[in-house]
C-alpha cells in the first residue's frame, strides 16, 4: 500500500472512493468473469431427473429417431442401435448408458486469444448470442427490416468489446446474400473479421464445410493450427422434433467432425407443437433426442467435443406462435441444465430471448429472467442471451450493448453470497458501533472490496431524479445508440493481418468490403 | 366433457385452442396465485446460515442495540437481557434461542376480503408494494413531481385490479398533507378505500396510533371485527441500522401490539453506509437487528403475529447513493429468505427495485431479477415488488400494471416444474409419433392444460413484427397509461358502504374527496 493510498483510506468518504475506484483491476479480482459457477437454483429433485432421464430411455427404446442418413444408419446400427421396419432407428439403454460413459465431459470452445477460451464443464457459466433471425430491430426508426452481412459483422465487433457477452453465435442471417454457400462462408468471415472470441455458425448443406474448413485453416495459420485450438464450432439442428434426425444436417455434423470442429447439438423443440407442451415433457423429449445425438457423435468419433444442446422453446398456445420471453421458457431453460449436471455433459441452452419488438421494459423483465435462471442453474453455454427480440426473429446492437449490462448483473448473482468470516464482518460491526464511526463508508473492508464485489453498470442509470434531470434525462436506448456508433467508429481489432485476409479474399467471395 | 368440447378438441388446431381459452378457469387451476411455494433457489449453504446465524447471535450479546425506549428497556430486561453501562441492551444467546421457540411461525395478513387473506408460512410467496416514495413517476411528460393523497389511493385502486400484486404497503407518501397524523390517517383511508387486499402503513408518531385504530375499527365495523381479521399491518422501522433502536418507532409498536395490528420488524441497512459492504455482512447485521426485534415483540406479547423484516439495500460506493437494482440487492434479498426459513418464521425484504427513471428496459431487468430470485427463495413477503423507481425515490402507476405483468411471468419460474407421469409425456410422445399427427398442437394434452399451465401476459405483446406493424406499433407504456385510465374510470369497488363513510369523515378530516 503506498502513502497516497493509505492516506485517503484513511479519509474515508467520496474521494477516497473515487480514488479506489479509479485503480484498475486485475482480471482475478473483477467482480464477475466467463465460468463462474452456478447451481445455486435446482428446479428439479433427484426423484425428478432419474424419472425424466427413465422417460428419455424409454422413448429413445421404444419410439427412436426416423430420418437418419445412410451412413448415419451405419454408424449407429454399427454402434448397437437397431433399424425398425418403420426406419427408425432405436437405441437400446446399455448402448445409451456406454456412450455417456465415453463422451467428452469437458469442452473447451477456443477464442483466436486464449483469454477467450471457454471452459465447458461443471455448473460454469457462459453468456452469448446464437440464433437465426432475419430482421434488424431499427430502434430509432422502430422498424424491422432485412438482416445483412454487414450487420452481422457489426454485431461481432459490438460483441469483442462487450465483457460479458463470452462468445459469438450467429445470431442473424445474411439476407443480402442469395447464395447459400456464399452465405455460410461470409458467416464464418463476418464473425471472426470482427470478434476474436469463440464463434458459433451452421451450415445449410453438407457440401459447404470443406470450404469453411479450407477458409478456417487459412485464418488459423494451418490445419494444424485449426485443429489445435478449434474456434469456431457447429450450432447443428441434427433433429426435426419430434424424434426424426434432420437427414442433411447429420451429414453436415459428419463432416464437421470429421474436421475436428466442436458440435454443438442442438433440439428446437416448441413445447406443444412439436414437443409435448409440459415442461416436464419437453424437457425428456429434448434429453432424448440429445441422447441421440450424443450416441451419434460417439459413435462417429469417440470424445469429440460436443455440447449437449436441449433447446426446447415456449410456445403461446392461443395462438400458435413462439414465445421466449416467459416463464416457462426460463423453467424450460433451467430444468435442461440439471439435466446436463445429471450426466455431467458440457450442455447449452437457449435463455434472454425477447417477445417485445423493442429494448422496451417488456424486453428488460423477458431477458433477464431466463438469463439470471439459466445463470444461477449453472448452464454452462447461456445461448441467445443478448440481442434477441420478436420470439428469435429480430436482433438489435443496442439491445446486445444493453444485455452487456444485464448480463453483468446476472453474473453477479451467479458469483453468489461469499461466506467467510471478513465477510460476516462481526468485528466490523463490532468497531463501527462501538465507539467507531458509526457507519461504514470509510471502513478499509468497504474501500477495499468497492471494486472485487460490486458490479457497476455501463449504461444503466444510478442517478437521483434531480441528477438525472441536470443531465437532461438521459434515454436508454439513445445512449446505447451513441456507444454503438463509438464501438463501430474504431478500428476493428480482431481483423486478419493484411497477408491472410488477402489470401481469403482471392480464394473466397468476400461480401464485406476490405 | 360436453359434444361441443369433444369435437373441439378433435378438431385441433386453433379454433379449438381458442374454445378452450374462452372457458374462465376456477380459481385453483388458475396458473399461479397468491401463497405459490418457492425454496428451490438456496443461495447459502446449510453451514453459511449456521455461521449467519452464530454471527448473528456474537453481535446481539457482544454488541446489542442502543437507544431503546424506557418500556422497551423495561420489556427487554424483564426478559432477561441486559442493560449496559454504555446504554446498550445485551442479548443473551439462550435469551434469543427462548424466544425464537415463543414467536409465531404462521402470520395470516388479512385482506377485507378472505380471498385476499396472505398466509405467511413455510416458503410461500407473495407479492406486493411498499415504500416511502416522495415522487410520482409521470411517464408521458417524463417528470418527477411530489406524490399525493390522490396517486395513493389510485395506486390502491390498480392495485385491487391486478391479481398478481397481492397486498399493498403505502408505497408512497401523501406529500399534499402537511399535518402528520392527518397523513397517516389519511394514508389508511386511501389505501382502504381503494382496495379489499391487505394494506401495509407506518405512523409518524405513536400518538397517531390510537386514532387509526379507531379509524380501522369503524372500517371493520367494531374493535371485535377488527381485532379477528386485522386487515392492517404495521410497517415498523424500530431499528436505525447500525444496532441502534428507533426510539419513537418502538413506542408505535407496543401501542401496535396492544391495538391487535401484525408488525413488520423492518431493519433497512444500507449495505457499505449503515451495514457491512458485503452481502454476508449486511444479512449478518439485518438478522441480528431482526432478531432484537423478534425479542421486544415476544417479550410484550408472546406469539404476536410479526414479519421478520430483514431489507438490507443496496449502495453504490463510487457515489454512496442507495441503489436497489442491482445483482448484489437480489443476493441480499434472497439470502435472507433463506435465513428467514432457517427459523422458520414468516419473513419479508425488498426486490422489484428499479434504479431507472423510468419504466424502459433497464426498469425490466432489474425488477425481474430481485423478483424472480425472491420469488424462487421462497420469500413470503416480496415487498417493493412493483412500480418503484429510482432506488425507491420515485412511484409510478404505469410500472404497477406493468408489474403485475412481469411477476406473473415471476410467479410461474416460482410454482416450477411439475414431474408425473402424465407430464413427463412418454406415451403422448409415442402416440404423436408413430403414425400420430406428427405434432402436438391438437393432443388433448395440450388443449386441456393450455391455460392451467400457462401465464399469459396482459399488455406484454408476443405479436409477430408483422401482426406489431399492422396493430401499428404499439408501445408497451402508452398501453399501461391506457390500462390506468381505464381502471381509474371504473367506480371504487372497494370504497366503504355510505354510512361507514360518513361516520369516518365525521370523526376525522379525510382529503380524499367523498
Amino acid at each position: 500500500m503506498t502513502a497516497q493510498t493509505r492516506s485517503s483510506s484513511r479519509s474515508g468518504g467520496r474521494s477516497a472512493r473515487r480514488a479506489a475506484r479509479a485503480a484498475a483491476l486485475p482480471d482475478h479480482l473483477r467482480p464477475v468473469r466467463p465460468g463462474l459457477e452456478g447451481g445455486q437454483y435446482r428446479p428439479l429433485g433427484q426423484q425428478d431427473m432419474e424419472r425424466i432421464h427413465a422417460a428419455a430411455l424409454d422413448a429413445l427404446e421404444r419410439i427412436g429417431l426416423a430420418d437418419a442418413p445412410e451412413s448415419g444408419v451405419a454408424h449407429l446400427t454399427g454402434a448397437g442401435c437397431t433399424l425398425g421396419e418403420d426406419g427408425r432407428i432405436r437405441f437400446p439403454r446399455a448402448l445409451v448408458e456406454d456412450m455417456l460413459a465415453k463422451a467428452n465431459r469437458q469442452v473447451v470452445l477456443h477464442g483466436r486469444e486464449p483469454r477467450h477460451d471457454l471452459i465447458l464443464s461443471g455448473t460454469r457459466v457462459h453468456y452469448g448470442t446464437a440464433g437465426a433471425a432475419v430482421h434488424m430491430v431499427d430502434v430509432e426508426g422502430r422498424e424491422y427490416r432485412d438482416s445483412t452481412l454487414q450487420d452481422l459483422h457489426d454485431a461481432a465487433r459490438i460483441t469483442d468489446r462487450l465483457d460479458n457477452i463470452h462468445f459469438l453465435q450467429r445470431p442473424m442471417v445474411a439476407r443480402d446474400i442469395a447464395d447459400n454457400r456464399e452465405m455460410d462462408l461470409n458467416t464464418i468471415y463476418a464473425c471472426c473479421a470482427g470478434t476474436t472470441k469463440h464463434v458459433g455458425t451452421s451450415f445449410s448443406h453438407p457440401d459447404h464445410v470443406a470450404d469453411a474448413l479450407e477458409m478456417l485453416h487459412m485464418i488459423a495459420g494451418g490445419e494444424d493450427k485449426w485443429r489445435e485450438r478449434p474456434f469456431v464450432s457447429n450450432s447443428n439442428c441434427f433433429v426435426v422434433p419430434p424424434m426424426k434426425f434432420a437427414t442433411e444436417s447429420c451429414e453436415v455434423m459428419e463432416r464437421c467432425i470429421e474436421g475436428g470442429m466442436p458440435v454443438l447439438l442442438l433440439s428446437a423443440g416448441m413445447a406443444g407443437a412439436t414437443a409435448p407442451s409440459t415442461i416436464a415433457g419437453a424437457i425428456v423429449q429434448a434429453v432424448a433426442e440429445c441422447l441421440a445425438g450424443l450416441v451419434y457423435v460417439n459413435a462417429v468419433s469417440p470424445g469429440h467435443p460436443a455440447v449437449f444442446g436441449t433447446w426446447p422453446f415456449g410456445l403461446d398456445l392461443r395462438t400458435g406462435a413462439m414465445t421466449g420471453g416467459s416463464g416457462e421458457q426460463a423453467l424450460l431453460t433451467a430444468g435442461c441444465a440439471q439435466m446436463h449436471h445429471f450426466y455431467g455433459l458440457p450442455g447449452g441452452a437457449a435463455a434472454g430471448i425477447a417477445d417485445s419488438k423493442l429494448p422496451d421494459m417488456q424486453a428488460g423483465w423477458e431477458q433477464m429472467c431466463s438469463n439470471v435462471m439459466a445463470g444461477l442453474a449453472g448452464l454452462n453455454m447461456v445461448y441467445e442471451a443478448a440481442g434477441m427480440h420478436a420470439s428469435l426473429l429480430g436482433f438489435c446492437h443496442e439491445s446486445l450493448i444493453l444485455g452487456d449490462d444485464m448480463i453483468g448483473q446476472a453474473l453477479r448473482c451467479v458469483r453468489g453470497i461469499e461466506v467467510t468470516d471478513e465477510t460476516l464482518a462481526v468485528d466490523q460491526i463490532a468497531e463501527v458501533c462501538l465507539g467507531g464511526a458509526g457507519h461504514y463508508l470509510g471502513t478499509s473492508q468497504t474501500l477495499s472490496r468497492m471494486q472485487a464485489d460490486h458490479v457497476y453498470p455501463a449504461l444503466g442509470d444510478r442517478s437521483s431524479p434531480k441528477e438525472w434531470a441536470e443531465k437532461d434525462k438521459p434515454d436508454l436506448v439513445q445512449r446505447a445508440v451513441a456507444r454503438k456508433e463509438e464501438i463501430l467508429a474504431e478500428r476493428a481489432a480482431a481483423r486478419f493481418d493484411p497477408a491472410t485476409d488477402a489470401t481469403i479474399r482471392a480464394r473466397f467471395r468476400i461480401h464485406l468490403p476490405a
